[in-house]
Order: structure tokens, then C-alpha cells, then sequence
């Protein structure tokens, strides 16, 4: 029988997360404090942040970061996750082409935003904070974080985009089994949610909002931090478990990767999954190609512009140097909300500008269609973010099936899409426009 | 690090389901038509079921049923499943019982169902047919067949209970992404829906009324036959995969389960996981306890009667020896839809009757508290059915507390809860029925 998933034993579970900065020639330009102009110091960034993230953030020459073994632990509790190789996708497409793919979705709480929850949970909890705090849209990440507050022992508050906590209740609920406290973002519970609902007590939120009022909080309360889930280049340092596992698991399936294909919001699934693969171009002379799938309503990587950005709407945080639609970009209405983000991570945007990766723009029924042919080929049905990352493999292994090229693709399932369903829905019922 | 998950080798996997039958002194008595209360023969039973499945229900002399090729392949899409050692449980309890589960939630479509499902599709491709069909309540049972008949080329109708289909319309989606035709029942696609509506044009449907019109539909349709996910001995036989992949891992763990504990619907889950085990106590003299938790709302097994009963509303069904309230009976309306089930499986019928497995009764609002606290400490939302499995586990831990012993328990986490958020949401809100 053909071996169709592979697992790493737990005493293979990487010990330690992978930092690109390190071995990149050309570093990330420096974020700036917009007031100074000045880089960002990890004192200022700790007011906000653990101060182990701060300088992890900061951290552009240690090629290899420790993972707590209190974090390690937890990590077992579904890591390794199966490389699967998709042996009913392959057959469906007639494809010469190998395909692979990183299976986050077995997480809790079905995405890759765990690996990262577990580890700033975790240094929160080592530096005596007692309450964590974020923004959520859907609630992929809130989710995480509340699981993974709840593991620490940690008070969690989530400010959920209003129209999402309405409209999405199942990750609302969520995030309260695991014993969250959620607000509807534009709330009354601080100053910044109360100066937009005096303007406008309609408004039906945003992650600027949620951002706003989840920074507010963080600031305002005694031993509270506030915690992200994607941009930042810690956050891509803790996801790089997802690549140094599937490094090891392809060995066991005695194949390198051609290509690694991962969709691309702010950029934490995609080099979470790419940069232990990456490294091996920049450091062995490896040829892997690297492709991040964004929506083709929100394309910063091929039709942004490199310049220095803020990271939210109301223009809070640092300017970050950066592949960005402009900080005011709206991106349109799609589903998957994971992956509408006007700018790109420091690191990604950099190694975009070097032309080590390549980026493509996915429309959102094409994302559908390859999701729909995914969840009946492999019975595995994928979150809408995850489905661009599918669209562009597909393209590759037809690419693959027109040249006769045995090519070996990887791909990242960042998230199952079994709390999306109603995407799906509008999908079959031809309502959905295509972006 | 303390292993927290076991998992089998793909070559490992079981080659053969386990037919307990073979190995009980006191068979279970015979099924009976009905009109001549004469044995059900297997040509009867295949004029609805495929041929292979119903030999296999009538078969009580093979101890060993091999699984075909086919069907092994695609259970190493999610099979192995992990083995769990729940440390997180544990430590929440301050208990010094060794707490396993086998999880089957990771399965694609969410739960155990779909070990069947597979094994009745590819039977029913092997012998030609084209197209199957089911009922279906909350969806559990109806998206294992709809992704099992994708997978092997068979069209899907599925009769989904109407209310279900318009409450509960994630795992809906779920069936029609998968391909599957869905249509809420009692519809006028039928004679016995039409009569239903013509009588009662608001009736919100029943499993009773899906299991008339799903049959009906097999019975007019060429190449096309009846599937069901639970109750009958062939279901529980293909599920006893769980269990034999749990006997190896418990070793690999390098324990042996005290108790064995499952929620009981019809019997497949909770036969699946017990009978490998209950063997060792039938031929080399084990000591295991096996517990089937059901809900206190629904207590075939602690206040049933055994007797000869119908396994329908209708009284469409041969008659079958076994503990039931009556087919008329009507279960609260408790969120475990798959629980809610008047009668229990012959094989278990026959095992509980002669004192060689124990029933407990669990209260709806002691299963979500169960649920919640093992969310909390184990990261996954268990399904409303496997609540009542988690609180049987936990009053056993707790003895385990109260007396010292340092017991190992077993129990099967048979399905995740992520599509029934709306029942944990009601469960915090406070506005649940302690049925």
C-alpha cells in the first residue's frame, strides 16, 4: 500500500524555530516609530508586546530560536500534523505531478494560528502577565489565542469585527467555550470604541476598530499585553514549525520540493511553511520555487508598492517597510477574511523585492472551484483562505500535466473550512461575486 | 517529554474488522420479518442493502472479516487516528487515573461515521450500483456517506430530517460540497413524503419519516441502494477498526484499559471501540468494564425493555431482539441528535442481558459542562454525543480521586463539535433543558 501520510515521531518535534532574517543578504529596512522616524526599539515595542517577542521581532541575527519546552509540550497536543500526499487530488487532475500537502487543519481549533497563540501565550504567562488581548475578524486567530490563553491560565479579551461576531456566531462561540471574553468591535468598553460609535452608532466594525480598541485595552489595564497573529515577523518565526516538520517528512517520503505554494494574508502560513525550505536556495543552492496565492481583490505583492506603511487602518503601529495596497486600501468583500490585508510581512516583502519568491493572484471562484475539487478528491474541506493556496497548485500540476514534468509541489492547507460553511453555500448557489 | 499521542504505522493498520458474534456463548437472537416471524435471510436484507454487507449482518461465526484493499487504502486518508493520553484532562481533575482517548473527530467529515460509510459505498461500487441512499438527522451520518460516494463514484441522495436541514445547515453544505443531492424530509419526491404532506403540509420531518423515504427511493431506483450508519451489526463490525487500532496503540502506550467508556446512540461508536477490548474479556479472562453513556433522556439500556421491536417509527423495519422504549417513543429534543435513538443494537442488546457490559445516564447539562471543561483542557469541542462519553469518563476519574486508584480509562472522543456550536451557545447562555 502506497504511504499516503507521514507523522514525525515526538521526539523529532523540532526543538528550535528557524529565523530567515538571519541568513537573508539583504535584511528588512528597520520599522520606524512615525513620530521619530527613528527604528523601533524592543523597549518601545514591549509596551505593547511580551518582551521575549520584542526582541524576537528585532532579531535579525540568530538563525535558530529555542522553543520553550512548556510550549514544545503543547505542540504535541496535535504536532506533528501529517504531510499527506494527495494521491485523490493527483488522480483527479491526471497529473505526472507529486503533490504534497502540510496539513494544519488538524489543530484544536483547525488552523495553523495555533503555533504561534501557544508560544506568545506562553511568554506571557513567563513574564507575569495575567491577561492577553487581540483583534479578530472571522476568528481564526482569536480562537487560537483563547485556546491557547486558556492552556497558560491567562484571562483572554477578543474584540471580534461586530458584523463577524453577528454574522460568524460558531467562532464567536469558540472563543467563549474555551472561556474568552468577546466584545463586538466597535463597543462601548473604550475610548477609541466609543468615539466611533458617537460618529456613527451604526458602524458595523472593522480590524481597524477591533485593533484600536484591543491596543486600548492592552495599554490601559495592569499587566495586559496585546498579542497578533500574522505580519509580524515573530509571529512567521513561531509558524516556521510548520516548514521544519514537513522538511523531515518529505525526507521520509524521499522527495525535495519543486515547489512551495501557501496563500498569502500577511504572510505567516506562507513563510511558516517556505522559509526552512528557503534556506536551503539561499544557503545550498536549492532551485525550490516559492509562490504565495493572494486574492486577486487584494493583491499587494503583485500590484502594491514597496514603500514604508503603516500596519492598520488608523495608523497606530510603526511604518513598516513593506509591499502595501496603502494603509486606507478596502480590500473587497471575499470570504476569506484571513487574507484581506492591505500590506505584506517585512521579511516577505523584502525577499519579493530580491526576487526570491514569486507571488499570484487567485479570483475567489476560482479559489471555490479548487476548494470544492479538493474536498471531494481528498475529503478535506478547506477553509477559503486555504483554497487560493489550492488554485495555485492546481495550476502548477496542470502546467505539469502539459509538459510531461514529474514536478514535486508542496502546499500549505493552513485551515479547514468547516466554520465557513456558509461561504460554500453562496459558492454552490452561484451568489458569490468573482472578486 | 511525556508521549502525548500514539499513532500506528500505515502497515500496521487492521487487515480485518473483528465480528465479536463469533465469540458470544449466547448469540444474539435472529432479526424476523415481520409478516412471517420467520429469520431474516440475506436475500431479504439485499433486496435494501448490498449483498456483502448483508451476509455480514447475519454472519455470527467469522471472527475475523477481512477489509478490502479499497477500503484500507482510503482509510490511511485519516487512519490511523491518534490514541490520545489525556494529561490535560488529568491534570484538570487532579486525578491519578491514566485518561486515553481515541479521536475520532479527526476523521474529514468530523466523526467515526465515516469508517462505515466507506466500507458500504465501496461494497455497493463492487457490485455494481451506481447510486445510494440514506436519511440523515443532524448530518453526521449523511456527509460519511456523501463523501464516501464521492470518493468512489456513486451519486448521493440523502433525506435530511427538515427541521435539521434547515437548522443545522452547515453539515448540509458539507454534503452538497461533497457532491450529494440533499432534500428535507418529508418532501413530495416521494409517496410515503407526499402522504406525510398531504396529511400534515407543515410536518417538520422525523428520522422516521427520512428512513421511509430514503428506503423508498432504493426501492424504486435502478442500481441503487439503502445505507445506514448505525444500529445494524455490520455497522458496528466496520467500526471495530477504532478499537483494534487502539489495542496497539494502548501497547505502545504499555497500558491496559481498566474501563472502556463510549456514548450510545445505536451502538457503532461505543461497539466499535469495546468489542476488540470485550474479546480479551470473553477468551483470556480480562477484567475490562465497559460503559455505554447514554442520555438520561433517552434510556434504552438502563429502562428499556428487551424485547422484539421495530428499528423505525414506521414499522418498516424487520423486527430485531433488542433493549428498547418502544418505537414510538419520541426522544427530547436534547442537541445529541445522534443519540437520540429508541433502541440498541442486537449485539449489545444480547452483551448487556447477560451482565458482560454496564449502561450509565447522563443529564444534557452535566454533558456540555463535561465538554466545556475537557475543551478547555484538551483544545478540541467535542460533538454533543461525545459529551456524554467525557462526563462518564470523568465520574470514573473521580472515584479514581476519591479512592486513590490509579486506573486506566479509555474513552472514544467519536466526533468534534465544531458544527454545533449552536448547541454550546445555548449551553453558556443558560438555556438549556436538563432533560
Amino acid at each position: 500500500m502506497k504511504t499516503k501520510r507521514y507523522f514525525l515521531p515526538e521526539k523529532e518535534l523540532p526543538n528550535e524555530w528557524y529565523n530567515i532574517q538571519a541568513d537573508m543578504t539583504n535584511k528588512p529596512m528597520p520599522m520606524l516609530n512615525p513620530a521619530t522616524r527613528k527604528p523601533v526599539t524592543v523597549e518601545e515595542l514591549s509596551v505593547l508586546f511580551s518582551e521575549e517577542v520584542s526582541k524576537q521581532e528585532l532579531n535579525t541575527t540568530d538563525r535558530w530560536i529555542p522553543i520553550p519546552d512548556e510550549v514544545r509540550e503543547k505542540y504535541t497536543y496535535y504536532r506533528s500534523t501529517p504531510l499527506v500526499r494527495a494521491y485523490g487530488l493527483e488522480k483527479a487532475l491526471d497529473t505526472p505531478a507529486h503533490i504534497y500537502f502540510k496539513n494544519e487543519s488538524v489543530s484544536p481549533v483547525g488552523s495553523h494560528k495555533l503555533n504561534s497563540a501557544l508560544a506568545q501565550a506562553y511568554y506571557c504567562k513567563k513574564e507575569g502577565v495575567t491577561n492577553v488581548t487581540t483583534e479578530t475578524g472571522a476568528g481564526q486567530w482569536g480562537a487560537a489565542l483563547s485556546y491557547a490563553a486558556s492552556l497558560f491560565g491567562l484571562e483572554a479579551a477578543v474584540y471580534q469585527v461586530k458584523i463577524s461576531y453577528e454574522q460568524k456566531p460558531y467562532r464567536r462561540s469558540m472563543m467563549q467555550v474555551f472561556g474568552a471574553q468577546v466584545t463586538p468591535s466597535p463597543s462601548m468598553s473604550t475610548r477609541a470604541g466609543k468615539d466611533i460609535i458617537t460618529v456613527n452608532p451604526n458602524h458595523q466594525g472593522s480590524l481597524g476598530t477591533a485593533i484600536s480598541e484591543a491596543v486600548e485595552l492592552a495599554r490601559m489595564t495592569p499587566n495586559c499585553k496585546y498579542t497578533l497573529g500574522s505580519v509580524l515577523s515573530h509571529v512567521t518565526l513561531h509558524q516556521t514549525v510548520i516548514g521544519l516538520e514537513a522538511e523531515k517528512q518529505m525526507e521520509m517520503a524521499g522527495e525535495y520540493p519543486d515547489v512551495v505554494i501557501a496563500c498569502f494574508g500577511g504572510g505567516s502560513n506562507f513563510g511558516g511553511l517556505a522559509f526552512p525550505f528557503l534556506r536551503h536556495n539561499l544557503l545550498d543552492g536549492k532551485k525550490t520555487r516559492f509562490i504565495a496565492a493572494e486574492p486577486a481583490s487584494c493583491p499587494k505583492l503583485t500590484s502594491g508598492k514597496f514603500e514604508y506603511d503603516f500596519g492598520d487602518e488608523s495608523g497606530y503601529t510603526p511604518l513598516l517597510p513593506m509591499y502595501t495596497l496603502g494603509h486606507k486600501f478596502t480590500p473587497a468583500n471575499i470570504h476569506a477574511g484571513g487574507l484581506r490585508y492591505h500590506g505584506a510581512g517585512v521579511i516577505v516583502s523584502q525577499l519579493m523585492k530580491d526576487n526570491l519568491m514569486e507571488a499570484v493572484d487567485i479570483l475567489q471562484l476560482d479559489s471555490f472551484k479548487a476548494g470544492c475539487l479538493f474536498a471531494k478528491a481528498e475529503g478535506i474541506i478547506p477553509a477559503p483562505e486555504s483554497c487560493h493556496a489550492i488554485a495555485a497548485t492546481i495550476n502548477e500540476a496542470l502546467k505539469c500535466k502539459e509538459s510531461g514534468q514529474e514536478k514535486v509541489l508542496l502546499f500549505n492547507l493552513s485551515g479547514h473550512g468547516l466554520v465557513d460553511m456558509s461561504a460554500y453555500d453562496q459558492y454552490l448557489a452561484g451568489n458569490l461575486v468573482n472578486y
